[in-house]
C-alpha cells in the first residue's frame, strides 16, 4: 500500500520540486522525516526567510517551489513574505502542518483554527483537505493554481496525522499525473488590431515591465522596439520586480517616475503608449494629475485579468506577455520608417560630496559586476542609482520586491543563488532593509551559498525621510538608525564580512573597489558594508 | 478646528496609550509626525518584534497598548505575533497605514487590498473606516474591543490621507469619552452551587491557569487553596502564558503534563477538578486516553466564552476569574476540615553529565534571581526545568507564549521591562528560538532597556527531536543548528554579551554564576550565553 506521504513526494518529484524550503515545528515532522535522498531541505531560521528564499528560487528557476511552514504561528510569520511572493508572481506551494484531526475540534495547542483564512487574500488557492486521502489531490490542485498565469502562491494546510494514512491509487494516480497549461496568445483579431494601432501611431512609446522577463519575452521586446523604432521606458521601479528590456540599449530612455503627474509628464508628446508586463501603473507617492498626456492612448499587455481590470485608463489585452509580443512582431513583419528614438538624456554626473554616495558605490559595483551576474536589490534609497549605474542588459539579471515590502532581498538572494549556481548573485541592501530577514545570513553560511552582499549604510531610513518631506510631515520619530552594523551581524552568522567606514572619499572608493573585488573572487558568501552619505541616491 | 489626528491622539492620551511600538513606512508618516511631547515611540526593526514588544508591554502594564504597522507587508510580517498576542490575551490596538483613499481603487503601490481580512481570525475587531471622520470612533471601538474580556488584539486600517482631515466634535467627543467595562461576577446561584460541589467533594484538586494572574486573582487562589486544603497543579506549561499560583507553596504539586492520557493519570484519585483561568486543556502532543480519571468531575472558571464552549468535558462558569475566586472564597467562608494535601513529590535530583544541563543552568539562575524579578521564557527544551528550579512565587513574575509560537520571548521581554522598570526582567531563550525576533536586541540596546538575557545553547532544535521520538519519526532534516552564536549577534546589535563554552562541569557552573551575577549587577541590557547538553531538560 501507498501512504499519503509517498504519493505526495511522488507528486513533488514529478514536478521537480525536490528542494524544500522551510522552518519546521512539531506539526511538520511526519511530513519531513525521513526525507528521501533525492530531496534537499533548506532551513530558514524564521518563516519570513523561508518564504523569501522560496520566492527567489521560484522566480529564478521558473519552477513551482515548495515552502513548508509550521502551523498558525509559522504561517503568521510568513504572511508578509507570501504577500511579496504574490506581487512577484512567484509560483509557490506553501504547505503548513496542522494539529492532528482528533484534536482540532477542541482547539488543542497549535491548532490552526482558521488555517485557510489568514493567507487567503494573498494566495490563489487556500485549502485544508477534509480527509487524509485528499491530501495529494489538494497538493496537485495547489501546484496547478500556483503555476497558472498569473503565477503566485497557493496554500495547503495538512493535519499532521494524515501523512502515514494509506491511500488507494484512485485517490492519487490520475490527479497527480495531470498536466495543466495556461499560457495563451491573444486571438488573431486582437493582434492585428494592435499592430494596426501601432503602425498608425506617429509617436508611439514602449514601456517594458517585469513580466516581459518572467514570460521569456525579452528578445521579442527588443525586436519590437528595434523594428518599430520605439523609445523604451522601464516601468516605475516601485514594483519593477524584474527588468524587461536591456538598460544599456540605445533606445532605452530610463525609469518612469512612479507618481501620476510626473509619469504623464514624462510621456508627453507620445500618441500611443504600449505597456507590456506591468500594472498601469504602480503609482506612489500621491501626486495627482492627468493619467496620460494630452492626446495619448494606452494599450497594456498583461497575463493578469485583475491587473487589466483595475487600470484607471487605457485598453488592455489579457494574454501571455512574451507570446503576445512575439505575435505582434510577426504580424508587423518588417521595420517601421520612423526615425530612431533620440538617445537617452545624459544622467546628471555624480557630484562628489564629503562621503560616498549610493551612486558612487554602484559605479564601483558596475566596474566589477560579472557579465552574467544577477542583482537582488533591496536598498530603497539607492534603487534608482543602481539601475542607472549598472545598466543591466541580460534576462533574469534583476530581482526586486514588487510589493514594496521589505525582507525579500536578503532571503530571495539566497534562493536565487541556489537556483542559478552558475551565475554570481550580488545582493544589494540597505542596513535598515537587511533587518527584516536578517537570519538569512545564517542559511547563506550554513549551506555555503556564495551570494556576495553589498550593504549601503547611511544611518537612517532615508526613503522615509524623503517621503516625509514630500508629504510635508515633520517630527516623525525613529527615522534614524544609529549603530546598526550589518557586517558584524552577518559575521556573527558565519558570513565573512568587511566594513568600510566613512573616510576620505578617494580612499573609500579604492577600499570599496578592493573589498568588492576580493569578495567576488572568493568562494562562499561574503559581505561588504560601506558607509554612504544619508539621503536618496537617484543617479 | 480639530483634525482626525488631534482627536485620535487625545483618545490615546485619555487611555494612557502614550507609548507606541512600531515599525514605520511611508503610509504611517502622517500619523507619526510630529509626535506629541508626551508620547514615546519604540522602534522595532521588524514587525514581529514591534508586536511582540507591545504584547509584553500590554500584559505587564495591564493597559491596552498601541502598535503601529506598515500597510499590507508590515501587517503581514506581524501576523504570527498577533496570533501570539491573541493567545496571550494581550489587549493591543494594532493600527496600520493604508494607501491614500484616492489611490485605493486602482490598487496603487502599497494598497492594502484586503486590509481587514488577513488579521481578522486573530483579532477581536478588524475595521477600515469608510470616511476619514470615522477614524477616532473606529479607534475607540477597537480599544473597547481589545480590553473587554477576554482581552486581545484589535485592528484598524487607516488611509494615510485621513489624519489631517478636519473633524467636528459630534464625530469624536462622545465616542472617545465613553468608558466601557466588562468584568463580571457569576450570579449568586452559580457561586453557591460551586461552593456546594467543592464543599461536598472528598478529594478535590485545584488547577491554576494563566488567567488567575492576569485577572488579579492570585491572592484569592491562595486563600481558596489554603482554606479548602486543595492540592494545586499548574495548568500544562504549553500555554501557561502566566503563573497562577506560587510555585514554592507547600500545597503546590507541580505542572500538569500536556497530553490527554498523562494529564488524566496525574489527576487520578480526585473526585472534583476545579480549573481556574486555563483552557481545558492545552493538549499536546497527541497521546489519546480518557479526559478525566474514573469518577472525577471538572468545573472550569474562564472569562472566555469560546474556551468554555470548546472544552471536551466538564462544566464551565464564564466570568472574571479573580472575581469568581473571590466570591467563592467568601461564599465558603471558613476552613475545610480536609487533611492538608501531601507535600509535592520530590523532583528527581539533577544528575551531573559531561556538560551543563538546562536544569543546572536554571539552578544557578535560581540562586541569583532577584526577589522581585520577572522571567520571560522561550527556551522550549528547558521550560519545565526553569519552572521546577525557580519556583516563582509572586504575581506578574512570568510570561510565556500561550500560542506555542516563537518570537514572543525576546521581543516581549523588552516590552515587559519597559512596562515594569522597577523589576528586573530576565529573558531566558534557546539559541534557536531567539532567531524569530532577533532584532529586538537592537531595541534593547538603542533604548537602553536593562533586560538580562540568558541563552541556553544546545546546538539543536531539541524539542523537535523529542517530538520526533514521540511521534516515531526519523530522518527529519535540519534539526541541528550548528554555529549559531547569539552572544555574537546580540553584541553586533549593541548588547554587551558573554559566552560560556562547554567546559569542565564545575568550572562552567562557576563561570556561569559569576557571569550572571555580573550581568545582574550592571545597568543596561546584558547577555550571557551558555553551552548546555543537547536534549530536553525537564528538571
Amino acid at each position: 500500500m501507498t501512504t499519503v506521504r509517498e504519493a505526495s513526494f511522488e507528486l513533488f518529484r514529478n514536478r521537480r520540486m525536490t528542494t524544500i524550503f522551510g522552518n519546521p515545528g512539531s506539526t511538520e515532522l511526519p511530513m519531513l522525516g525521513p526525507l528521501p535522498d533525492d530531496f534537499r531541505y533548506v532551513l530558514g531560521l524564521q518563516e519570513a526567510v523561508a518564504v523569501g528564499m522560496a520566492d527567489g528560487f521560484a522566480q529564478a528557476s521558473g519552477n513551482v517551489t515548495h515552502v513548508n511552514l509550521h502551523t498558525a504561528p509559522g504561517v503568521g510569520n510568513g504572511v508578509g513574505a507570501i504577500f511579496n511572493a504574490r506581487a512577484n508572481r512567484a509560483p509557490l506551494l506553501v504547505t503548513a502542518g496542522q494539529q492532528a484531526r482528533s484534536l482540532i475540534t477542541m482547539q488543542a495547542n497549535l491548532t490552526n483554527r482558521d488555517a485557510i483564512e489568514v493567507p487567503k487574500p494573498y494566495v490563489k488557492y487556500s485549502y485544508e483537505p477534509p480527509r487524509a486521502v485528499d491530501v495529494p489531490f489538494a497538493l496537485a490542485q495547489a501546484i496547478h493554481n500556483a503555476t497558472l498565469p498569473p503565477a503566485g502562491p497557493a496554500f495547503v494546510s495538512i493535519p499532521m496525522d494524515d501523512w502515514l494514512r494509506e491511500i488507494e491509487p484512485v485517490d492519487y494516480e490520475t490527479q497527480i499525473a495531470r498536466s495543466v497549461g495556461g499560457r495563451t496568445q491573444p486571438d488573431a483579431e486582437q493582434v492585428s488590431a494592435l499592430a494596426k494601432r501601432l503602425r498608425e501611431a506617429e509617436r508611439p512609446v514602449f514601456v517594458a515591465g517585469p513580466d516581459v522577463d518572467a514570460s521569456g519575452g525579452w528578445d521579442a521586446a527588443v525586436e519590437l522596439a528595434e523594428s518599430q523604432r520605439l523609445p523604451v521606458w522601464a516601468a516605475p521601479p516601485t514594483n519593477g520586480s524584474r527588468i524587461g528590456f536591456p538598460e544599456d540599449h540605445p533606445f532605452f530612455q530610463g525609469l518612469l517616475p512612479p507618481a501620476v503627474a510626473p509619469l504623464a509628464q514624462t510621456l508627453a508628446g507620445h500618441d500611443l503608449v504600449l505597456v507590456a508586463g506591468s500594472s498601469v501603473f504602480p503609482y506612489y507617492p500621491n501626486i495627482p494629475g492627468d493619467f496620460l498626456p494630452e492626446g495619448a492612448e494606452l494599450i497594456a499587455i498583461t497575463c493578469d485579468p485583475d491587473e487589466a481590470a483595475r487600470a484607471p485608463m487605457g485598453d488592455a489585452i489579457v494574454a501571455d506577455v512574451g507570446l503576445t509580443l512575439r505575435a505582434l512582431v510577426d504580424e508587423l513583419s518588417g521595420a517601421s520608417e520612423r526615425d530612431e528614438p533620440p538617445a537617452r538624456a545624459e544622467l546628471e554626473p555624480l557630484e562628489p560630496g564629503e562621503q560616498l554616495s549610493g551612486g558612487e558605490v554602484h559605479a564601483v559595483l558596475a566596474e566589477l559586476f560579472p557579465q552574467d551576474g544577477i542583482v537582488v536589490l533591496e536598498s530603497p534609497s539607492s534603487t534608482a542609482a543602481l539601475r542607472n549605474q549598472l545598466r543591466l542588459s541580460r534576462p533574469g539579471s534583476y530581482y526586486f520586491s514588487a510589493s514594496g515590502g521589505l525582507g525579500f532581498g536578503l532571503s530571495a538572494a539566497v534562493g536565487v543563488q541556489l537556483a542559478q549556481p552558475e551565475r554570481q548573485v550580488v545582493c544589494v541592501l540597505g542596513e535598515g532593509s537587511a533587518q527584516y530577514a536578517i537570519t538569512a545570513f545564517w542559511t547563506a553560511a550554513a549551506y555555503d551559498v556564495p551570494v556576495k552582499f553589498l550593504v549601503l549604510r547611511n544611518g537612517e531610513y532615508s526613503i522615509l525621510k524623503w517621503f516625509a518631506m514630500l508629504e510635508d510631515v515633520s517630527g516623525v520619530p525613529a527615522l534614524d538608525l544609529p549603530a546598526l552594523d550589518v557586517a558584524a551581524t552577518a559575521q556573527s552568522y558565519g558570513v565573512p564580512s568587511r566594513s568600510i567606514a566613512a573616510s576620505e572619499l578617494g580612499a573609500a572608493t579604492e577600499e570599496l573597489h578592493a573589498a568588492l573585488a576580493d569578495a567576488l573572487a572568493q568562494d562562499g558568501p561574503r559581505l561588504v558594508q560601506v558607509d554612504v552619505a544619508p539621503g536618496m541616491a537617484l543617479v
